[in-house]
């Protein structure tokens, strides 16, 4: 068994979402036992209305959690005992495998930080996240491909962008059950001298390592989903990720208003239907995986901040997955072949 | 009359394109005449099927252009008076007043680096373009914010990117008829403390001069134009302005697949009809305008590669307002502005 510690509280949808997802778990046919971390009393309340495994969900208390207009550092400090912190240290403290929260982005990442430990040879973490490419990826025909760092750093150096190379290789091999993930370094040509003084250094010692290393993709390439792992800095990767939300959001308010003024409008898209899926999918990806936060010796993954009980439970499932497919290990693994190479 | 120096070689479409928009113009009622620069009787050839006005068509003949597979550097060495040559020194010898281009970006941004001043107080030249956004802008409900820099520089100073807003301002003033075009740097977060040291500082700089500066955007205000004027540097507007590209290329691949696939999809498409106009102009905005390039004594527009006859007309109406509204007066005037305030 696995088991996952869960942040119960941060969420924008709060602790109704978390306990929804944790108890439908409970009552899967998976291998994953959840700690649900929290203000007990506002967990049972959920708890009462729902059906659940009380075998596989325990309640651990917590005294607050990061609220979203906090600053995490001013939080975590003021409240040692809060909700991301107590579930970081039962994953420390190996009570659970895993850590997975909904909450404060910077809330988790300072909490990782401070209770896990960096891996040896990573200089730095990186926050990761699926998104909805045109081409498919891998032996299952996943719509998603994998990009970091997308805002746990500002710039990056050649060797953190190798490094980040190097886990999402990992990651996604393990989470999207690709045996060689092609990866490729984001800039502003293919060309091997395109690029940032970081990017065409990266460019060399990628060549040199043994990665499925691909080259220089182009912004074009990144919804076209020409590779699985798109690597670079966490301001690029921040700007080009919130950009592919505005334009989801664009189209979905334009479909809204259309359809609103027009019966015309409503019947088309009506017509469209199941073609309308692989639009939707485009326009709605947030709710599938989650974005794990790689560089440390314990598996942790942000679920997104709007997550309902299916994009919770999702989160859960890719966390056991990493766990059980030794993403620590195989990014120790990777780090090792990489200075045997150099 | 305003003149305007078209360079008919180097587009994706070849000189038919470019003499075919300039014939049209030649017709419409507009102070515009055209010096059409390339190889003479190949545009003649062209000519000979077309109604235009030979007094305000004139050809200007031009040996050789660069080509799309070129280095932009070597070509320009090695063909002296090719066609983009040719139309820089007409403009720099005052027989025409802008430079219109649909050949070879880093040809038209060499050519007239080589043939035109830098404008005083300006350090670095940008590339801008108009891009689709859900927002109007300015009194004629224009569906397009301006980009820059889009891929004229890699990496930019705070005072770089100062000029670039102010350039930008500039264009966006001119050509969209706003009076105080709302200016805003993209970075990772709203706040004034978000993003790289250069724009840090930048923010300070554009908040203490006197352009309409509104502050930081982020990725998802990209699409939803929130502002009039979105200011990076040139690594950053390249990948950002190829993915707007791409996302369009997927959904329009989308829309042909599943209607070449189901008659139910063909007959929905078409019921959306008007309706899909908006979603067409956020897929297909490429011939509108130009991109101009901003930074010296001179209008120069670059029209899209793709170019076809309308693009190449509207690129040469925009060259021409850019004149008329004293572009370079109103670059120069702000640079002053500047340094007064400084």
């Amino acid at each position: 068994m696995i088991t996952v510690a869960l942040d119960a509280m941060g969420g924008d949808a709060g602790v109704l979402a978390t306990v929804e997802g944790a108890a439908s778990l409970s009552l899967e046919d998976s291998d994953i036992d959840v700690l649900l971390v929290g203000d007990v009393p506002s967990m049972h309340e959920v708890l009462a209305d729902l059906r659940y495994d009380p075998a596989r969900l325990r309640l651990v208390h917590a005294n607050g959690h990061v609220r979203m207009d906090q600053d995490p550092r001013v939080a975590l400090d003021e409240m040692p005992d809060c909700s991301v912190a107590t579930a970081a240290r039962l994953v420390r403290d190996g009570d659970a495998q895993a850590l997975v929260s909904s909450g404060h982005t910077g809330g988790l990442i300072l909490a990782s930080a401070r209770q896990f430990e960096k891996l040896p040879g990573i200089r730095r973490a990186a926050l990761a996240s699926v998104y909805p490419t045109e081409a498919r990826h891998g032996p299952h025909n996943d719509p998603f491909a994998l990009m970091l760092d997308i805002g746990a750093t500002l710039s990056a150096s050649a060797e953190d962008l190798q490094g980040f190379a190097l886990m999402g290789s990992a990651y996604s091999s393990i989470v999207s059950e690709i045996r060689a993930p092609r990866v490729a370094l984001l800039s502003n040509g293919s060309e091997a001298k395109k690029g940032t003084a970081a990017i065409i250094e990266a460019h060399q010692r990628l060549l040199a390592g043994d990665l499925n290393f691909v080259g220089n993709i182009e912004g074009l390439d990144i919804p076209k989903g020409t590779v699985d792992v798109v690597v670079c800095d966490g301001f690029l990767g921040n700007v080009v990720l919130k950009m592919l939300e505005g334009v989801s959001e664009v189209f979905r308010d334009m479909a809204k208003n259309a359809s609103s003024r027009s019966i015309q409008w409503r019947i088309g898209l009506s017509m469209l239907g199941g073609g309308l899926r692989q639009l939707r999918r485009l326009t709605d990806w947030k709710g599938y995986g989650g974005a794990p936060f790689l560089g440390f010796d314990q598996v942790v993954i942000k679920a997104h901040g709007r997550s309902e009980a299916r994009a919770i439970r999702n989160a859960s499932k890719v966390a056991a997955k990493a766990v059980r497919g030794d993403l620590i290990g195989r990014i120790r693994d990777g780090v090792e072949a990489q200075k045997g190479a150099e």
